[in-house]
């Protein structure tokens, strides 16, 4: 029974490979597209960034406006590549690994057939065994079995034979895709990563080149525009009115100057923004406060 | 009443300036968190993955055991490096955008501080007209009513003052920042991507290392082990059993050889590989094969 016993170990062992590759590439391949749904989750999010930078730009002075939308559309041009990934992952990655499932599928079959003609021979040795016994003398019935035997034999041979060179072909096509599989995913992580260092070397430089003095003397000039304090003109659209409120100009600012005397009768009171009120009690009266003090 | 009104827009302008900061540094900074928090799950898909080669790659011959141990470690320091990358956004760029908070609220504070001195500015203009209209001959309380309008005034106007500091200090702190932080995001995605470029690109030459022959031999020596049929050598621990089934070596062995005559006697039946059963019955009625064929 040794060549039956072999023929099981046998068959384990190329069972073994079949379940132990399916099992593998079957957690791989929803490991790896859990891992690109992740990747596109992360795309998504940048996506949304770029569109909140965007945003951001468009209330931003020019220098700041152009530094944030640039820094949007380098962003974005690294979703591009992070989606040329998930769309590679797909096809390159994850697409081979599921075509396992059916290849898988078929050389279990085999086995199973394998297997199906080898319990035949079982039987039939069994069978002749029992006759054997039962029956020692009657050759006729006993040369019958025993060419049963022999035909069962060579079945088994012949799909044992056939089933090896099944799993040989099995195990070297998936030793090739595996090496394929990864080294298609490497490639494809790797020139993404390229890309990205590529886009953000650029943005990098973008963001020094950002002019922060120019940005703010546009935000001084867009203040002073309200303000209208640095050169005391009126504000736009107002028609000619005068920096003090109209009843101070009219009453109040003769009482102001009489009140604040030549401290204050040197500049426009109302626009007076050097002269808090310490200063102004000060002036009023400075031993008082420098005695109080 | 232009200053009041002037004041009014600066104000408005001030407070839209930090409105808008708040809005979009808190959109940016929930964006990137979430960025961030993608970017971890990512991290955790491809650490799960690490550990699935690992498996995988104890299941396998030396070659590949190797190659896919090599290649969960590379994946493993990429890892490595996105938790990098996912602590300093943490440190560099969200931790930054969240300070913000506090220091919105007290822009805002100042805000509100100087719009309750201006209003006081307004009512007390306000209280004078009304006096002036209802008499306008005291004197005493005309001039202590003009001096409460000054005071106010001077008040507002100080307060002003200190707010367009504040705000210039908000905006130039602003611009920095911003510059700051989307230098550091940069920087960080940059790195991130060159390492993971730099660990790829060795796992690349890893898996073109890879000796499919070698693996294939391993697989084909184990197959053989079990086989135990290219040199016909009994299986381990099976103590001088012959090639055949006991049954067939005892007595149908004889039978068969007398059947399958000198086609099968040249060869160990049992053992037999290359005579499948088309061969066989071939050997024994060649003429009637090939007349049915």
């Amino acid at each position: 029974m040794s060549t039956v016993l072999s023929r099981d170990s046998q068959v384990r062992v190329m069972e073994d490979t079949v379940t132990q590759a399916e099992k593998h590439f079957g957690q791989l391949c929803s490991l790896l597209a859990a891992y690109t749904r992740k990747t596109a989750r992360l795309r998504d999010k940048a996506d949304q960034l770029v569109r909140q930078l965007v945003d951001f730009a468009n209330t931003e002075h020019p220098e700041m406006r152009a530094t944030l939308r640039s820094l949007a559309e380098d962003l974005a041009r690294v979703q591009d590549y992070r989606q040329a990934e998930v769309e590679r992952l797909e096809r390159k990655v994850i697409d081979p690994l599921k075509l396992y499932g059916a290849q898988i599928k078929q050389t279990r079959a085999e086995i199973k057939k394998c297997k199906r003609v080898r319990n035949n021979e079982i039987k039939q040795l069994e069978r002749l065994e029992k006759l054997r016994q039962k029956s020692p003398s009657d050759r006729p019935t006993l040369s019958q079995a025993e060419t049963s035997v022999q035909r069962a034999s060579v079945d088994a041979n012949r799909t044992t034979h056939q089933l090896e060179e099944t799993i040989d072909t099995f195990q070297k096509q998936k030793l090739k895709d595996l090496q394929k599989i990864f080294s298609d995913f490497v490639t494809i992580e790797m020139v993404f990563h390229a890309k990205a260092v590529e886009v953000y070397s650029s943005t990098f430089q973008t963001l020094e080149r950002y002019d922060l003095e120019r940005d703010l003397e546009d935000f001084r000039a867009k203040m002073q525009g309200v303000y209208g304090r640095y050169n005391a003109r009126p504000l736009t659209n107002t028609t000619a009115s005068p920096a003090v409120p109209w009843s101070l100009a009219q009453s109040a600012q003769s009482t102001i100057r009489s009140q604040r005397k030549e401290a204050v009768s040197e500049e426009d009171s109302a626009e007076e923004e050097e002269g808090p009120v310490e200063d102004f009690q000060g002036t009023g009266a400075p031993s008082i406060t420098r005695v109080g003090g």
